[in-house]
């Protein structure tokens, strides 16, 4: 099988204000940190994209050489331009891949393929996140033990306005009382979508190993399956005789 | 409980074309021969509504007082306006009901609720169809038996391009060679959504016995869970002290 | 529709020994707590039935006349006969609504008709519970808030054994710093089971309002759905002419 | 990663018979057929075993080695031992895959891990099956079309007494009238289990290529997930500071 081709997006806004936590976090940008992990230990090909690029750098040339899309944003979703949500929308549901990270989740992007709110209850509290297995034996959870923590990050909790996984594997435990569904698969068209919640502007998470190696499987669960030819829609004659 | 308030939205274009059959079949509308089959056996309130009337007869006064929504349209999907439509997707997201019925399933509102192209195979062919029930103890199989058959309907077929459905009760055979998903609920936000798929407009399908039954499970299923008060989302502080 | 009859069934031993709290916390059985719960707000008709009566309480003429077997079980599974686990179990397939309370997860029976093992980590601690509503529409929800707590229980966290539950309704967050899928439905043949997590023998949970409420919800959402034929399986001539 | 290792288990009775049509169609057991179809393009190390080896030729130390387990099965069910059958469980619950075969369905290690009758509809016709992909993403549809066709084999249909599926992939069209959910697969504990339809012993099914193709990417679906550690169950002292 050829190598999975990967385009990291993010919003890149916070880390370029030198006033903010994540310029000292992720100087290079969440982007960076996000496709150091992926390239660690797989023979992938890793690109990044960022909102202020020319068509926020997912330009048709580009997603037709992307399996696999990442998406981290936050404070800027309604400048992403309808024109290049409808355009990723379509080749997921054409089969591309969607990784959506924390925030990215409330993104245009994630509500028009999701179709709910995505809204969350949620909390800036630099507090531990604890991420419980519920399905063991799920491709995502390769090398995870019962359970994997997070020192340090944003809180986000239920009640959590996306529809009912089709795979839920992880659920979040909070010091601050709260639990959620923080990583969940969805098939759409022929493209699978997979949320992964832990993930701040200004804690280092995508640096810590558990998260990278989920990164990994989150991406490889999504790789667009091979050799499945896009269906015909619309009007045709029947395949049996008689009518 | 009080009664659930059910309004039938309906395009209503095709029924007012002196030279389309369905002027015969559904002199007046497909919304009247829908609200006939729920009004008849329970105690629900049912009004209707149609594309043409101010704000396509969907008000924020109107969708005040409806607990369920019924759609109906085939011809005119592009000429809702996207006011209506958001205006309609949130209040499913707060727990209205929502029945998409045929052609229905083509709409915006569906498709922003459900995030897929729901495209589907097609067949103008008057041909036989059979739904089958795959999932007997569902309230929307009561008073099913193993199948019941339409005798002249519009084919639809996979691939059919929609969420993999929270439940899936029916499945359609016909003679041409295709199958369907013909009955799927999902669950989204606080309301819940169901798809049933007989019902072209040239065929008098909404008069018959079964799908009547039918139509009145679905909106039984997808009427609104009563005390459920819609929840905070945002900036929460913590449940537990400490932090 | 004539009034759901509900059997409650209990092992029925803890709360015999009068050395066990469970003895002083529910004298007359946590049977009698819960049966009180269910004829509170309803027209149902609810009987009980111990592990320790004939045939365990659960004949076929018993059976006969029940539309939903809650179960409480702890330390006598081994000790309820396979051939009820399999009357039971077949009552379930053909429509009887299934709730399985607390440690009634263990049982044989809800082994037998889940197929997993449903162990589970454990721990009496007395500590609190927060039941979180993640699908808030859902009938089991009605009444509900975002949350609910029981002050008091024992703490069930995942690794639960159990298959993906066809309805998430509750998670529970612990303060120990685990969570569990405690609100969980299924559907088996014309039946539907439901796990309902709270209810250790020595705390009166089975007291609490919100704890009837859902019990009350559980009931009504396992409640047979009225006028669905038991379908013909085997041998059968094809439908088609033709062949 | 190391290659998978299955072992396809085979009732081998009809093939055996000479008087029986499987014993022309299948000279050297279905097993084989099977066996044969998964060695052709992959690297994957394959072992058979038969019903009249000693242990069913699933001793421990066979199911040790092994990660896939395909299971067909039709006249002889009854003969399989309970224990044979609790082993082989368990194995699947920590996380061996196990496709059932056709008429395996009904064996006893399937209706105990999915809990239900698993009984079907049929009849022995030769007449034509057309698979339809309902999940065009789905792994096991790589290197299919929208539907594939089988020209003889014996007819499954609705109503069929399995639990609803995780992941419906394929849905079957036969010219008799009936539909079947023939592409089922479920999560249970760590293990996945797949079902597959196709295949009766008086037809060469296992010879032809799209089938072939199926079961291969069957098999790769239910291959174990690595590095998931056999999560620790039972009483377990709380995580957090302070109980």
């Amino acid at each position: 099988m050829p190598p999975t081709r990967v385009t990291v997006w993010n919003e890149f806004r916070h880390e370029r204000n030198p006033d903010h936590p994540a310029a000292t976090v992720y100087p290079d940008g969440i982007h960076a940190a996000v496709a150091e992990a992926l390239l660690g230990q797989t023979d992938w090909s890793v690109r990044t994209a960022t909102l202020d690029e020319p068509d926020h750098g997912l330009s048709d040339s580009v997603l037709d050489e992307t399996d696999v899309l990442v998406w981290w944003a936050h404070m800027a979703h309604a400048q992403v331009t309808d024109e290049v949500v409808e355009r990723a929308r379509m080749r997921v549901l054409d089969g591309m891949g969607l990784v959506l990270l924390h925030s990215g989740a409330m993104s245009k992007l994630s509500q028009r393929l999701l179709g709910t709110s995505c809204r969350v209850r949620w909390r800036e509290s630099g507090e531990k996140e604890r991420l419980w297995v519920v399905d063991r034996g799920h491709p995502v959870a390769a090398g995870l033990g019962e359970y994997f923590e997070i020192p340090q990050t944003e809180m986000y909790g239920e009640p959590f306005d996306i529809p009912p996984p089709d795979d839920l594997v992880l659920v979040s435990w909070f010091p601050g009382g709260e639990i959620c569904r923080s990583g969940c698969g969805w098939h759409r068209g022929k493209g699978r979508i997979f949320f992964f919640r832990p993930g701040h502007e200004t804690h280092g998470i995508y640096y810590q190993p558990e998260v990278r190696r989920v990164l990994r499987n989150v991406v490889r669960w999504c790789a667009p399956t091979p050799d499945t030819p896009t269906p015909r829609f619309g009007n045709q004659p029947p395949l049996e005789p008689g009518l």
